[in-house]
């Protein structure tokens, strides 16, 4: 009752499910529901960028220009790619029903793997980061880093478990106050920069050089800086959720998530490397940023409070996410049927849980930094490019509809950039983390499959295909008691009512108490016949099991019901004062084909 | 079956009732049996005088040797006072029996809940001391104590969980080796004084005074020191388990214990000042001196090898005292019932279990040092010596036997010393730890008569007198069923053979299932009348309960047995794949009467 009264509270009343309706977006609306994840990465990606190439010495940081360029590229190929999907895929085109759809099952489970992992790595990704953008401004905080974003986690699953109706008010303040404070710093950046205003004293910390500027490095530092795309395949995903002409808008404000992305990411690589920003384990690069442009005051704390903002956004797009698409992966069997069902608030509950709990475990393990999850986040979200644009590719091939050949060229292109991307990813950071990932997915596709084969296999054992009915049922009742008194008259009432083949079991461990229940019998015993069992070891259970075994044997039509009067005492300490007999009975019973055990209880005041 | 197996192996194959015998001690041997736990305390008394005198500065260790006299006196009055229980108990006189006895139930229980604490910490301190020898001689272990203390525990849990049949030839070893060694290296040590030869390098380390040598210090001191006392009480329980004359041998054996105790004690402590032994976290004061006289070697090793095996040994004594105590308590209705029951190898494994757990989470949370223990442990000891021996003053003035008035002069001495020293420990260890065992011991109390009641009310609720036998039942028995296969087929026959009156009852989560399931029924459901119950919130718990509780209201005979088809993987993982629906419900009905909950397993291959 009190934990009934206490999920109310937090996650509110039930509802029904005709309460169940859908809200349209407008574009403007849309973009800002659609492009958190997306947007929020630009908060680290620089940064990642930057930690890599530091270990070649402050002079490696000059890379970060053109490593920046290649992935401003690298993100207008895929928004194009996935503007392509946009046009097949009006019904929302995630990856997995992409993939499912044009390349069959195994790929379709390797991006799911791919897409669960990455949901996962979503939330302690922004999370992370966004504790960390407010342990900048406030240092003191730092060192508590890690319950503050378990809290963080929790206070989001708890607003997801209610469920989020009035979403894209909600979602509009954060990404837009976001763009403009960023695009604001960027510009006045740009203006002290253009005219020539003298720098703040630079913020060049000595660093020590611990490896040699190689082509291998450089490439790991893109990698890293691959984090800015995370997130962008979220329009293409959500098509239906546009108001018509669906899929026109979608492309529209995909459009415009890629250009904002760019202008964002590539403003901050550039002052970046003009300012001489070097990363910082207790700062983010982001609020050195910040503290040099403005100098301090309320506009770096602004710009502090929109950056955390928009990664607690980004971590709750994936709690729509992993949910959905666990319940995808429930309803075709390939995760527990639990996934599939809809909890009080019309919201997948179960996923939402599990989701919380392994992103608040990552979390802890990796001790809240960023940078120490980035290796596991980039294999995943580009596994899952790599495969929804090649399921592309292939649609077209095979559906040869009006326009295809540019839009298969795009695709094209599209899966071979982050195909290849995704192979730079995974080598450059194998020993970095990547490797967990690259064992993980093929482990996560062999589970998908024995739970499938599962399901499967208990579908054809309960079907009723060449069924010939249940088989007819010899019954014999056993109530087991240890004494007598008002709870096993009851017993052996409820027993009486089940059966005329009644018997009364009684395991004898002190010869002197089998004499005074006997004597209690002829009164009390309901006229049903009292079997005794001897017990040299005093163990209760093994001579039972052996009468139990012997009735078993009497015939293959043979059902032997077990009642055992079980205390139901008023408080739930008091449970420790009484034997778990019944407990002891089913556990061991539980593999015994044609036994059924009765706990029959009776409650105490 | 995989976990019995390797219960077998660690405990051993279950002995019959039959198997039970008493073995007799003849006197060397009972001397070795009991004294182990008190013999051992020398390994750590002197040091804790020490450790609280240093804090005074190095000059002020010199007053270990009047608070070692003081002790020593001590030592004879609670020996003289225990013999006379010996006299009066022949049938063993451990203190709850005997305040029980002499002073009635609320003293009785106070003794009871200090002799509790005292076992396990008799466990937690024996191990840290024992764990303390061996890292004294291996520094390099220091590290690993509190693991190893930890696994030493397990190993004395494990032994005791064998049950310990050999024990007297098993306990002669050690402490005869552990009483020869001491006396031969004090011995060695006093002729070595006497001789005036050089004493080695002295070890005495510099030590910061941080408190003034008050009158106060010396008593915390003279308080920590009375650790040599716990154990000398072990002889006085175990009475009956000597060759007859009992009473007569007994008494020899605990004067021989008093005289061995009293020596070692002093010689240690008195050497400990000669050679000018100054307490360190890493090495015992037992370490330093046997290294001081026999200069390392050989000799300093078995010093170390017999002091661990006795402290082992002693903590061996707590595991028969913690579950024989805790069988007369359960016996008499103060815990709960499951410790009054002998496992399969005739111990009472659930007190050795429980007593194993709680040693080995304090020594973990006290990180495995003696003296954090110490402050905790002799009040409990010293209010079982007061409380025990107050009963034998209050035995001889009822009775008033022969002889009554020497044995109440001596039991009154020893009731008065004991109560002083127990008061000035309280007192002077209070902020160390031991307002713990002040504020544990009446909780405990509290937790026994709390218990106690429940068992009397539960009694009084079973009770047949005035019993009318148990009313007459109007069965109807419901199979829920949640779809149309195998499993459910199954259910609904045996809900037939329970019941002529039976229904089955489908909560509906989706009117197109229904339509579905209703098809199949006609073929299937053994002419089992359906019940549909329509779900707005899409709880299946909900309409069911309701309809449930509408049942329950047309009679009040009327049972309701509620059949519930359930699945039983093969494998246990299998078990989260599936809804657990049974427990669910279960849950939701366990407080209301007349309703029973009936799964019928279906068996998965």
């Amino acid at each position: 009752m009190r934990i009934g009264a206490v999920k109310r509270l937090l996650v509110g009343s039930p509802l029904a499910t005709a309460q169940a309706r859908h809200e349209r977006l407008a574009k403007t609306s849309a973009l800002a529901v659609f492009s958190s994840d997306a947007l929020s990465s630009v908060a680290y990606a620089t940064e990642e960028i930057l930690l890599v190439l530091v270990v070649a010495g402050t002079v490696a940081l000059t890379y970060s220009i053109p490593i920046g360029i290649a992935i401003a590229v690298l993100i207008a190929v895929v928004v194009s790619s996935y503007r392509q999907t946009i046009v097949a895929y009006p019904q929302g085109g995630g990856a997995y029903i992409v993939t499912k759809d044009n390349l069959g099952r195994l790929p379709s489970l390797v991006s799911a793997g791919a897409l669960l992992i990455d949901y996962v790595l979503t939330v302690a990704v922004s999370v992370a980061a966004g504790v960390a953008a407010i342990t900048s401004a406030f240092p003191a905080l730092y060192h508590y880093r890690i319950p503050l974003g378990v809290l963080f986690i929790a206070g989001i699953a708890t607003v997801n478990l209610r469920g989020l109706r009035e979403s894209s008010g909600l979602f509009a303040i954060p990404t837009y106050l976001f763009v403009v404070s960023f695009a604001g710093m960027l510009a006045y950046g740009f203006v002290r920069w253009a005219a020539g205003w003298e720098t703040p004293p630079a913020a060049v910390a000595d660093v020590a050089t611990t490896e040699n500027l190689t082509i291998f490095l450089v490439l790991r530092a893109f990698s890293s800086g691959c984090a800015a795309l995370t997130g962008v395949e979220a329009v293409s995903d959500g098509v239906p959720a546009f108001r018509p002409p669906e899929a026109q808008n979608a492309r529209v404000v995909l459009a415009w998530l890629g250009i904002i992305l760019i202008t964002l990411f590539m403003g901050i690589t550039f002052l970046a490397h003009h300012f001489h920003v070097v990363p910082q384990a207790e700062e983010t690069v982001i609020s050195q940023l910040a503290r040099l442009i403005f100098g301090g005051g309320l506009l770096y704390f602004e710009i502090q409070a929109v950056t955390m903002l928009i990664l607690v956004f980004a971590a709750n797009t994936a709690f729509a996410d992993f949910p959905r698409l666990a319940y995808f992966l429930a309803r075709d069997g390939f995760i527990p049927r639990q996934f599939a069902t809809r909890g009080d608030r019309l919201v997948f509950s179960n996923g939402i849980i599990i989701l919380a709990g392994l992103a608040a475990l990552l979390l802890v393990v990796f001790g809240g930094a960023t940078h120490a999850l980035i290796p596991l986040y980039a294999v995943g979200v580009f596994l899952s490019f790599t495969l929804s644009q090649s399921s592309m590719v292939r649609r077209w091939l095979t559906r040869r509809e009006a326009g295809w050949r540019w839009r298969w060229g795009l695709n094209a292109a599209g899966a071979a950039t982050t195909g290849l991307v995704m192979l730079v990813i995974a080598v450059t950071k194998f020993t970095h983390g990547a490797w967990m990932v690259v064992l993980l997915i093929p482990a996560l596709v062999l589970l998908f499959l024995m739970i499938h084969r599962h399901y499967a296999d208990v579908a054809r054992q309960l079907s009723l295909d060449e069924y010939a009915g249940p088989p007819p049922i010899d019954h014999t009742v056993l109530v087991l008691v240890g004494d007598m008194h008002r709870g096993v008259a009851a017993a052996l009432r409820y027993g009486q009512s089940l059966s005329v083949a009644v018997k009364a079991v009684y395991v004898e461990l002190d010869p002197e108490r089998t004499q005074k229940l006997e004597e209690r019998w002829g009164k009390w015993g309901l006229g049903i016949p009292l079997v005794v069992l001897t017990s040299p070891y005093r163990s209760l259970l093994r001579p039972f099991l052996e009468y139990v075994d012997h009735l078993l044997a009497l015939g293959e039509h043979h059902v032997v019901t077990i009642v055992i009067p079980e205390f139901v005492p008023a408080r739930w300490w008091q449970h420790l004062l009484h034997n778990q007999t019944a407990l002891l009975i089913k556990g061991a019973l539980l593999f015994r084909r044609r036994v059924v055990v009765v706990d029959v209880p009776f409650h105490l005041r």
